[in-house]
């Protein structure tokens, strides 16, 4: 090829999201589409707070080059409350990254040859997708619907090659909502522990469950073999782009020269903000106000599409997270509805995006954490008399 | 190979000077190891102001996730301040990166494919050296001396197969010190223009001239095919881990993908707060307090050598930057003499991590941005002394 690019960049797919997100610009349009946390629980006074003590107490050594691995103190942090929610990970295994984002692309760096196998579920985070797809794998797609992972699918992608990474969100996953049962962990670790293969614990909505109880961590389960990705872009805010990855000692020191690669460290300056931000506020106070928000929301979601929406309709009920996944009947596609949802001024995401080899799907993302309730039961109502226009032309 | 890590990430060299950074702490010891900025220079009350327009102007949004190209008003003020230096970049064409480092990782994954040629300097830069060996490219040394780069080597080398890429700091170089004459310059734009290799200009150091009048940048020179780094890390502070990238619009397309999948964008909350400080600060005189001092401490260094060390040790006389090159006789190297530099309680970076072929080399790297005139005089006696010892052991 005479392209002047790698390879790996033209496999990329572009984000169909953001598209959409230009969209969401006219206020007139209620958008199901983002994933975004909602920017009223961003604690702002808070955060001007800590960022006077980090001038107080950081003084000028904060604003000098600094280690790659992250600020300790934060670190500390992160490793105790861990520890508070019975996850043993010593500091040393920690590394803060640019957002999980930026430890998606970094596992990849670190782990991936092209053509190596990597499981993902499918429907699967649109981000990994893209991170993932620069280090060229051969992505193996395994479903998951309300319980969790397919076993027998995962067993038949292992038999017929052992994979060398699974990426997972087992915790209300991007896009659909769904959550690993206690069981199908324990199934999936069985399967796993036959293998030599890696997994990616991705769990960035960790916090945020408002139904149900909490589950064991994969990274319990699978402590030798599972890198945990964690994140304060969802619980305080995204625009910091601040998260952390942690791996095995022997996984973490090639993932420290990848960092070094690819950006010597992530700014101490927020780091530090965000540690002192810690230290003085309650952090379970300020959850509980996330999730009792986002449940409601999430409910009156719920509530309107079983009384608006076709029965024909299916949809996953989330214990927490942003999200839920409906499915349309088989004949119709979610862009096709897109094209006449918009029209009535209520966008989402096709599902299309989230598979890596599926096109023209019956399937959307629904987003609750920025809608109130009321615009909520609006949109849905809108969306719904969509889905029946888009019925009736298909009878 | 039966390893769980990609073939890149074991191609990247470790790091030499953070091993060598940690004997730096202990006090008692000169460094002339370091690459750090001078901490007396960050505008630490200005920055604090700054912050606080920040919250005062930006609000809530700041803390949202944003766009992947970087704040506009900071774009828009470094396109400025180019047209200002006769350099035409719109602001389209500029992207915000998480320091210089995360620019030439970008440019490695948009860019280079397993092989491809690359020529980098010789000596080179070793954050460059580490950043485009994850991707596994076929290095091309050039070698640079008093004038510039090589002209009938490089000719050989892009005779011997046109690599893709060129990679280049032509003001203060790190590690050298050297800069391009006006005549280098047009002569490798000379060459370059009849071949399709695209050009990465590395330019950090270039506000940073004490001595003699500003070169024309190769963007001039080869507009269509320059990629131009630059960076706030030694004007202002390096701990945001704020540069920026410089392309032609067609390949900021897919570099502008390359970002997204690596870490959705740089935080715009630093970014916000760099332009606050440059709106209200007046940056010329802040950089000609740092030009002062450098160059001061450059020509102590200079005065020291000259003074020193034995006449057949060559080193070069930088006109900007933080560093100065030496070469030793023939017959010493730069490794043996650190082994005696280090208990005389004075240090430096060999010169081997700055080349990708050659190891035990008589070359050496001596900073002069965070030491003050009269300790540079004491530590470059001692390393005088060190010299000389290692000569006596040797004859």
């Amino acid at each position: 090829m005479d392209s002047i690019f790698s390879d790996r960049i033209t496999d990329v797919p572009r984000s169909f999201i953001r598209e959409i997100l230009k969209v969401a610009i006219d206020p007139t349009i209620i958008s199901f589409a983002g994933g975004l946390p909602n920017r009223a629980f961003f604690p702002v006074d808070e955060l001007r707070d800590a960022v006077g003590r980090v001038f107080d107490i950081n003084g000028r050594d904060i604003f000098q080059y600094s280690n790659s691995e992250g600020c300790l103190q934060l670190r500390e942090y992160i490793s105790h409350r861990y520890k508070k929610q019975n996850l043993n990970i010593p500091v040393e295994n920690i590394l803060i990254t640019s957002g999980s984002q930026q430890g998606l692309d970094l596992l990849g760096k670190t782990l991936l040859n092209e053509g190596d196998g990597l499981i993902i579920e499918q429907p699967g985070y649109l981000g990994a997708i893209q991170a993932f797809s620069i280090y060229k794998p051969a992505f193996c797609p395994v479903p998951v619907s309300d319980d969790g992972m397919n076993l027998q699918a995962l067993q038949q992608v292992i038999e017929s090659g052992e994979p060398k990474l699974m990426y997972t969100v087992p915790n209300f996953q991007n896009p659909s909502g769904i959550s690993y049962t206690e069981q199908n962990r324990a199934d999936v670790a069985h399967i796993l522990r036959k293998t030599k293969t890696l997994l990616i614990e991705d769990d960035p909505y960790r916090e945020l469950r408002f139904r149900g109880s909490g589950k064991t961590s994969f990274q319990a389960l699978l402590p030798d073999r599972t890198i945990l990705l964690g994140s304060f872009s969802k619980i305080i805010v995204p625009g910091f782009r601040l998260g952390w990855l942690a791996a095995p000692a022997h996984i973490m020191e090639k993932i420290i020269v990848a960092k070094q690669a690819t950006d010597l460290h992530t700014t101490h300056f927020t780091q530090s903000i965000i540690y002192h931000y810690l230290k003085q506020n309650n952090l379970e106070d300020h959850i509980a106000r996330i999730r009792d928000a986002y449940g409601r929301q999430c409910q009156a979601m719920l509530d309107s599409i079983e009384q608006y929406f076709p029965k024909s309709v299916k949809y996953t009920k989330p214990e927490g997270g942003m999200f839920l996944w409906a499915e349309l009947p088989d004949n119709l596609t979610a862009l096709e509805l897109f094209e006449i949802a918009v029209k009535d001024r209520v966008i989402f995401v096709p599902g299309d995006p989230f598979y890596v080899n599926k096109t023209n799907t019956n399937t959307l993302r629904l987003n609750f954490s920025c809608v109130d309730a009321e615009t909520i039961t609006v949109g849905i109502q809108r969306l719904a008399r969509a889905i029946n226009k888009l019925m009736e032309t298909k009878s």
